[in-house]
């Protein structure tokens, strides 16, 4: 119980975690709760030397801070709950939720959170590596954003989606990691050109570009643009197929079948990934067309009604096409622990998503660059705590089943 | 996350369930979110072009605003909870929840909840088949009504029983499927005539009759006027034996033996089906006796305190007598996903109860059907999503013991 | 779902419920529900036809009143809460509650409400028989009043401690079953010598008295006093021996050793039962000191955090001992479904503790008989929904473990 | 449910704990309930006979009193729940609460929480004897105080760390048993000599002193220290190393190699103790270095999110290192029952922490003795009612796996 092993970031993050508690459900915030918060975020300049008053323009930006503002601008799209975990916003869809029970959604959260880590301090891991490479791409820990947009019908527009795309690259680029550039079953060209544009001109193409499961056709004019903008690599969400029935011109997705998934990886010199595998046999099928990466992915519980935890069959995979294959997983990543047990579990990385929209509606670039560096710092702790020297190579024995 | 994969109706949907997730406790109603629930009803009409505005008399309805009308209509009787799960209204009979503790619909519900589909996108699955055909007659999906009645006592009395049996039959039969007509233990012959003309003459005897387990020659003089009315099958609901010490002139009911429902069976040339089976050894009896049908059901957990879940003995009563009966179930209908989950179990076809309460007190007849389509969208994306091709034949592996 | 399935004394309870959802907590007590609960209450004397008005005098006593009365008595010391499952008074002791952290009432509540039954209707029970015999005396059904008592300090003193004791006895004895009379470790001699009056005088001594765990000669010298009074049996509530280190001249309560047992046997000519057996080995050197009776009790969770509930160890007990001695069990007696459970496995009779305290205070002996009688309604209704002829032979398989 | 049972503390601890109910929230406090509290509070005095009065300066100290202090003081840092779970404080590090999600703490509490107490009556354990020997210093029961500190940044600074140090060692020795003192991260020489002095001056050295893990030069000279006082053993909290990356000049801590824990072992005369063990082999390795103590702990759930609970991993390292080295154990030490479950398990003493936390800010050194003397007497009664004689061989059948 030291107050140095927490820095104020910590401290401030707390205090807006108290106000939370309260505001959570919307109507029985607690005045002296509130007193606290905006004490805590009053005591930031307070805290600033009068002589720095010129430099303060730009002061570090704080944790409690990003968070308070990214409520005032998400609510009640998403109420920025102490701990995110799909109960408040079940069935929100459009919006942050999971659909319809929300049960996928939560099945992310509780079976992740019930599985623990053993803790082991009998050795010299003082400064655990957590540099990794990705597709080539040198990353400063094994954490990318993951696949969020829809600004307007999901979070509430109160930014613009250009802001928010280049609040994810850059955010996640000045945290030493990588972001993915999403895509709208809907969307026209000209949206996809301009986004496209912005990953070339400001990012140098340093991103994974993900495409609705639209025809081969479509996907393959796409896989070409990125290409010739530098991205990194390119994906399909394939779990988005589920309005295949609905399709109306312009706008089809469709499930894939092997030889459909095998074109598409052969269309492209860039690493094909595919997002959205909940099986050992599609995993496999994965590796045989060709793909490069494969996402253990259920679109974060958005797409079907109780899905199972990706945490669930993400062991299995692993098992199944480790070091074949680029093994990523998302779902209910929200501190540098469950990354450290998503590796243990046997992914290569992991991709997070509703933090870093908090980061992006609270604190833009700035944001999403902190929320990064926060997961690094836990998972930094995490490794040090388990023994752990490098994220390339994480134990089995580091993760045990939860026994409450 | 993509805009186009849920129609407006889904959004208005996600806007009544945020405005009940405060109202539903019936007292901490936030105004924000009243706010957003009246906007989302009055959207509709502004929506409208104005040069609609003479046609706009009959516009299409929202499931917002049915589920608006729902609750002013039932409460408190039924809260029209964001998730209909018995937690609410447990102990409510009459009523709306489950007898006593409530453990038995709890049971319905949390069961159902606890199983997982299995997700899978590698085929061509664009446009599943939900068709299917129960006793002769074509279904649009394999989900008709739940016998429910007793509007005056049940359900709060805002609409006639006539008007209630013509909602859900109507509204079924607009959607393709299919209604039941229920019985009351107290009804005396007049009332049962009533209903049946109104079978007859408005719906030209497209249901199923189901009756009390009253004395086995009442039952059969009930079953005569069905013929005549031209229903598509009889059944007793078994299930309602409970009162049988307590019996009063014409208000008998008692538990039958294998005899009994022999007798009753070779009474009717219509398929003769038995509700409230819950056990291998009475669903094997009931194939014995020449039933036609069995409907697994604890009476939606409304007249024995802690039975089990009917989504708990489906798969061994399946198992036992697929092929030999028609194998339907109820319990805890909410959505389509819920259907996928019985039929991978084993049932034939699934009955709905209590979203068509909502549906008819919000809506009517069209609220019925509304309610229906909504169930019917929802199977066609869980379909997709799970790869399979028709209701006809769904596999097991279609789900998963959840985790969490 | 039929209305007559349920009189109108459970429409009655279920609005109580509805206004005890919002009040149960202590602050929320929607104007609507209390309307509602109103409503009821005054509907009863409205409902009455003038020309009875004179009769009207002595109304029948409804279970809603009951409970109305009772809260108001009882509160804050018991909150009558719809489902009395041990959370909200958790710690109460002096008062309702259980001890400590409360987990010994909730064991017993959760274990037993987890337990299922299993739904049969092929069968031609239609009136089973509940009748059943104790010590050699006939009750209308297996169910005794538990030890209760200390009105003073556990229920808030709005009743005399002779009232009590006369409204359980007298209402159990209206419902054709038993009363127990209860003990206090500090009671001195006078106090429990006008208690065996009232049990003589009164009751013409039909009742099981039950003594502390005293020093043997203060035990002997009450049983001659019971034997005297005629008085059917002599239990010691054994698990009240926690404050053995604290004893104080009068207050002597100590643990027993068999050969203590075994001379408390030989001392009377009454039944000697043995309350408190939580253990195999106990209730088998239980049968070997020569009593007639155990009482599987952990003292409804008051005496020691964190006992495992008796639903969790009377199975093991009734296979060591079935038919040696009367096995008589409480714990979280609710409703006739959970006798049944008792009863299926291995339990003679079961006690009924908190329920008939809300009788008593609700509505004296009159409101003791009610409750009783309720629970042989519900008792009726589940043996005959499961094919029970008789409580004298309840099988096993009646009961099946919960899923949810 | 006897008066007898409990004395007017218990009775005085139960009006708090009503009250906590609402207020534990932070903003439901219902005004009925408050006002119970006050009456209770009131009563003291009152009850107090006026002959009495110049005596009542000094009147013995009720724990309800020591709560609702504890609760002005704390708040909101602590909400001083009627249950302290972790829950209402997750995330609250620095704080009191369990870090991130607060699982780990949860952990703790909930794992404990399941473990039921096997009742036994038929023996003649009377006055168990509570006493116990550690590291050759007679105890009056097998609890010490946990390693708490960090008053102005973690309890919200209404103490100095020196009036917390003194209440918890004073505390301790009034009530026969012993406390820890703690060590900062950050705390300068000056700062731990101070503490050196108080442990030797008022205490004549009888504790246990814990250094941080920091450099092995670093704590030898303050082992020395520790020596000089007189102090009983030595101790570091190795579990505190997570933020080995981050060291500044005078702030390090690091996680230690086998070789360097045997250093410090060797460099003392003090028996040196290794606190924050989780895994059997590092159990086994502690031994083998030449640790005399090994204290199983997670730090309270405060350093690592999603830690095993400490009842999880004991059995098991008790099995291997038993009698080796002596056991101790921290986690949810609330109350007596849970010091008798860790016995069971193989420890030889407890840590207890949050409770004397609440204690000293509540009643100061007065306020941890009863809280210390709380504990001794619910521990007497939880062995009466299992029939343990001696808390120096607590058999493993006391405890069995909790069912609900």
């Amino acid at each position: 119980m030291t107050k140095d092993m927490h820095d104020k970031d910590s401290a401030t993050r707390r205090d807006f975690i108290k106000a939370g508690m309260a505001a959570g459900v919307g109507a029985l915030l607690s005045p002296l709760l509130v007193k606290t918060a905006h004490a805590a975020a009053e005591a930031a300049p307070a805290a600033a030397p009068a002589a720095a008053a010129a430099a303060a323009e730009k002061p570090k930006l704080k944790i409690g801070d990003v968070l308070r503002v990214a409520r005032e601008k998400l609510y009640p799209i998403c109420r920025v709950c102490p701990e995110c975990d799909g109960v408040a916003c079940a069935g929100e869809v459009p919006g942050m939720g999971g659909i319809g029970s929300g049960q996928a959604f939560k099945n992310n959260y509780n079976t992740l959170n019930k599985i623990d880590l053993v803790m082991r301090t009998f050795h010299d891991v003082k400064k655990p590596d957590l540099t990794t490479t990705l597709f080539g791409h040198k990353l400063s820990m094994p954490v990318t954003s993951a696949v969020t947009g829809g600004v307007s019908y999901n979070m509430g527009g109160k930014m613009t989606e250009e802001e928010y795309v280049i609040s994810i690259l850059g955010g996640c680029m000045d945290a030493g990691t990588l972001g993915w550039v999403a895509d709208g079953i809907g969307d026209k060209m000209d949206v996809f050109e301009r986004r496209i544009a912005v990953l070339k001109n400001m990012f140098g193409g340093n991103a994974i570009v993900t495409i609705k499961p639209k025809t081969n056709d479509e996907i393959i004019t796409r896989f070409r643009m990125v290409e010739d903008a530098g991205g990194l690599a390119v994906a399909i969400d394939i779990d988005s197929a589920g309005r295949a029935a609905r399709a109306v011109p312009g706008q089809t997705v469709e499930p894939k079948t092997p030889k459909q998934l095998a074109e598409l990886a052969k269309s492209t010199k860039l690493p094909f990934i595919i997002k959205g595998i909940m099986t050992v046999e599609e995993a496999k099928i994965a590796v045989d067309v060709g793909a490069k990466g494969v996402c253990v992915s259920n679109h974060g519980g958005r797409v079907l009604d109780y899905t199972p935890a990706t945490a669930t069959v993400l062991p299995a995979i692993a098992d199944a096409i480790k070091g074949k294959a680029t093994i990523l997983v998302d779902g209910a990543v929200r501190r540098g622990q469950d990354v450290l047990k998503y590796l243990a579990m046997g992914a290569d990385a992991c991709l997070c998503g509703r933090p870093l929209v908090r980061g992006a509606h609270g604190g833009g670039r700035e944001g999403v660059a902190l929320m990064m560096n926060i997961i690094k710092d836990e998972l930094t702790v995490a490794m040090t705590l388990t023994g752990v020297p490098s994220v390339k190579n994480v134990p089995a024995n580091v993760i045990t089943k939860g026994q409450a």
